[in-house]
């Protein structure tokens, strides 16, 4: 197993962060969750002045074969296509990475396709998609445990170019099918709860991704031990995805957490080192019901709530001028002594 | 009175623009709620392609006789205070303007304070604060008018700059007062259901809040006309910002519309025009509570629900870069067709 050292977040700035917050010229309290994701920022970086620097959003991409069972309203083909749309700049990912200047990095995890390498990709592929988990494990553990490793490596690399705020998105036609099976086993929720209508299938579709779904969990061991989960039925975007959480909580960075998938990834980081979760602000909730479901295990109170649902990274991408905005607010308003404004009174 | 021509939207472009969402590389529906503000822009615009173009934020200050009563934390001298914030670039309002591009701007609507001419403060200013309206009206019915007047003008002047966006904020305390007043009167909801916390009272100062406003209304002789009610209950920056938020109508823009006391201005100008409604988008969901109660009477969907309560337009520009990405989803992404990704299977 990999192992990964996350440090716990320190409590010595409590006190200063909450004061610093409260003598900005406004009412106490009054930028609501704004006030929150500034505090967590201060702790993350252990700084009363927290900055956002060089923020990279990674869309890891892989295939499923599950997919081939007809669990999308979408065939297989649109994952490597999508990957070409992003080259074009014409995907709701990188128009939104483009308007906050979020530097856009795709990874090919396991994409059923031979890329050029002169493209922009960067190559960490572990097969031609996975295998299809109704009828067998997805992987192998040594590809589950590399997917980590390499997903780590891609953060390393990301992190050493100046990088301290991190995004993370998925493409894999097929891959809620893969979150719902992660929140079952390591959720403890029955698999019925966990399943949802990912691109946007009707009340059947609902119920025949379900008995698909179904049919894979029953030839399954049964083991909540996170590593066998993702190896029966993660994706291999999904695992490099656990690997570059772990290793961006090690390196301090701070973790903007999408959808629905992407949050199965957090959950399984969770469940092999709990401390990843201080490390991250959780953007939105997903309209994939279960999404909140997720949520509530870590703990993770999300910022929007505008019904998205579309994967690659946009629910964090939307959220971020937020998470901006708290850190503007902490280093360039002024305090009521600076500004030479009354503060409250007390009696009224 | 005043006159504004507000026109009807059109639903001619309804189809092609539902069309042009649709068929962009995504699952339908899952942008969630950027698709509903992208198809607003469309129709407000007449255009499959909305653009936000020179977008402005105008912040009214004018000084409330209630202040004197203690309704607020705060002393009144902190409305003139904030003004010279504003100046240094030290408030969350001129943060986050600048954060995002928005053009800031802020109207003398009626300040306790002279400020020196040279300062780059819009001058409309009607007189030095309101009168206190639990004795006697707030202002005559003639400011009220030529308040409106005024508060038009300015947009007409921002608009000949090139602005089609239009952001309205407010500064004065004690204003959270004739904002619960017009909500009390133009929503027919009893006085009680609208006074709310305003900087952060707490129970005890919010039923002397209560008990102080309640006596104001009981002199007011029950009109309901916005004009009666705006002139006897109304701020300065209240009424200019109903007659800026009309002509902005009138002029086709497209208004973001902040939180309590903002909304409390739109209210009035729903009750003199209720086409004003249609050229609005409704940023957040105030932590002052009775703030929802007046998005209900006019069908305002808020985008966010982030507690925030500080006034100064800064809702509305933190939930500024969504709208933007909804414009920006319309014009750069790619559809299925141009990006040559596989369309939605109809079997499953």
């Amino acid at each position: 197993m990999i192992e990964f050292k996350i440090d716990s977040l320190s409590d010595n700035l409590n006190k200063e962060l909450q004061e610093k917050i409260d003598t900005k010229t406004k009412p106490i309290g009054s930028l609501g969750m704004l006030e929150k994701i500034a505090f967590q920022l201060g702790k993350i970086q252990n700084s009363l002045n927290p900055t956002i620097n060089n923020p990279n959003v990674v869309v890891f991409a892989g295939d499923h074969g599950i997919a081939d069972d007809g669990v999308s309203f979408y065939p297989k083909s649109v994952s490597y296509q999508m990957l070409y749309n992003y080259m074009e700049g014409g995907a709701a990912s990188t128009v939104f990475a483009k308007q906050h200047g979020i530097k856009f990095n795709v990874v090919d995890a396991g994409v059923d396709h031979d890329f050029d390498p002169s493209l922009p990709i960067i190559n960490r592929k572990l097969a031609y998609g996975t295998k299809n988990y109704r009828l067998e494990p997805a992987m192998t553990k040594e590809q589950c445990l590399e997917g980590i490793k390499r997903g780590a490596e891609v953060i390393e690399e990301i992190h050493q170019n100046g990088c301290n705020f991190i995004i993370f998105g998925e493409k894999g036609i097929g891959n809620t099918s893969s979150a719902s099976l992660i929140l079952s086993l390591l959720g403890d929720i029955s698999l019925e709860e966990c399943v949802g209508r990912g691109t946007g299938l009707d009340k059947e579709g609902v119920k025949s991704k379900f008995d698909l779904l179904n049919e894979g969990l029953s030839k399954y061991n049964q083991s909540k031990d996170p590593i066998d989960v993702l190896t029966h039925f993660g994706g291999f975007e999904i695992v490099m995805i656990v690997g570059a959480m772990l290793k961006a909580a090690e390196l301090k960075m701070t973790l903007l957490i999408d959808g629905f998938i992407i949050t199965s990834a957090l959950l399984a980081a969770f469940k092999i080192n709990p401390k990843v979760k201080d490390y991250c602000l959780f953007a939105h909730k997903s309209n994939e019901q279960a999404h909140i479901k997720m949520l509530n295990i870590m703990g993770g109170e999300p910022i929007l709530d505008i019904s998205m649902r579309l994967g690659e990274a946009t629910g964090a991408m939307v959220c971020f001028p937020l998470i901006k905005s708290a850190a503007q607010f902490m280093n360039e308003m002024a305090s009521f002594q600076d500004a030479g404004v009354s503060e409250a009174t007390e009696e009224i």
